[in-house]
């Protein structure tokens, strides 16, 4: 059997996330598996690189899948695209050498979550953003991000409570620009604990909204306690952009 | 009473159009004199600068009403896009003079449908755009639209079959512009009939499909004779972008 590596991109806001779940159809793992295995005629597993949330959306988001077909990657990528949902869409098929696995292979990843706080509302990305009511202290937020990014222990910041494995993580850059009233907030880092980025990003905007101290950072860091941090921002302004690979 | 101007943009995807009919609720101008009544505690009607079709888009609608309020412009806006639904958006109100008009004072109105042809689906613009199997042949829809730009009889692309009143109208221009897999056809007119943007992108589709010579515009229009032109393009890829007054 071949193993095939996907690019996947998808509009999350109508699936309960990406992970397939027993009794729960609409997943973008379970239309995976779905059209893969209505391809080949057989069952099929499909190994994400890391979990959606429910309503996360996805540009670039991998997996893998092992099968056996007459088709090529293109002719793939163009039945994958014909049959699945017009909010899921393959970008690339490829053939991954054997020992290809999307999450454990993975080295990197880069999440945006984008706000709005321009004029009136945001009709057509109403979907894909948070609306603000104020404008947000940019600066303010750029510099709080300073203090979260390195290697941390960010037990404050993972939405498990019952995290049993390491909650230490790298997170290389945070950047927040500002264009045309949107406000992205880029992650990168080489993985993220569940809600990670969520609640970062709530307690950014917490911080630009003059509610908590830019300084108070590292301090919430330090105590690794999910009740000290910000909101979880919503699921709907977040979206997975790329996973790197060596 | 005062009269106050509006522009509004609007995702027309769940709406039966622009004109409000009776017993159908969901229709932008519905939507907005509900509002306005709710506001007021009158009965308010509202003028639109023209009738967007089901489905139709609008980034710069225009439109006027008349009423009392101690509300300012500014507060008005900010009341409606608090009250109006997620896909409608007040972008700006003024006071204008008692006599204007949006629709008998508009002397110009520009339109713009998008196409996709790029790589994969649309998936974060499905509901804005028409998605084409292939590249149309975009030189041939530039020459063919140099012929539909001019001041002509337009029935043959007229949608009302019944239309009593003159088919005549300007079109001053028609830009197609390609970027990202995006094709762009902005139409820029005095005024437009029922379906005619729809209908010479249908007719410029077939075109640039080659079904269609550049050179049988002329005695297209000539004949004037819906049944000779092309399809009428879908709804969803189409957008009002603005209306101009003197």
């Amino acid at each position: 059997m071949k193993n095939y590596k996907f690019i996947l991109c998808y509009d999350g806001t109508r699936y309960k996330g990406w992970e397939h779940q027993p009794g729960i159809d609409n997943t973008i793992q379970g239309k995976m598996e779905y059209h893969l295995a209505q391809m080949t005629g057989g069952e099929i597993e499909v190994l994400g690189a890391g979990r959606t949330d429910a309503g996360v959306h996805a540009k670039g988001m991998v997996c893998n899948a092992r099968f056996d077909t007459a088709l090529t990657p293109e002719e793939i990528t163009g039945y994958m695209n014909e049959h699945l949902p017009e909010d899921i869409c393959v970008l690339e098929t490829r053939i991954a050498s054997d020992r290809f696995h999307a999450r454990y292979n993975a080295v990197g990843k880069t999440y945006c979550y984008t706000c709005y706080v321009g004029l009136g509302k945001p009709v057509f990305n109403r979907k894909y953003v948070l609306t603000l009511e104020k404008r947000p202290d940019v600066e303010a937020m750029r510099k709080a991000a300073g203090y979260l990014v390195g290697k941390h222990d960010y037990r404050s910041f993972c939405g498990n409570k019952h995290m049993t494995k390491s909650t230490v993580r790298i997170v290389d850059s945070i950047e927040i620009s500002e264009r045309n009233g949107y406000i992205n907030l880029t992650y990168h880092g080489t993985g993220f604990l569940q809600h990670m980025v969520r609640i970062m990003t709530g307690t950014l905007l917490e911080v630009g909204a003059g509610d908590r101290d830019p300084e108070s950072i590292p301090e919430l860091i330090e105590a690794c306690d999910r009740s000290l941090a910000g909101f979880t921002a919503p699921a709907r302004g977040l979206c997975l952009i790329s996973v790197d690979y060596d």
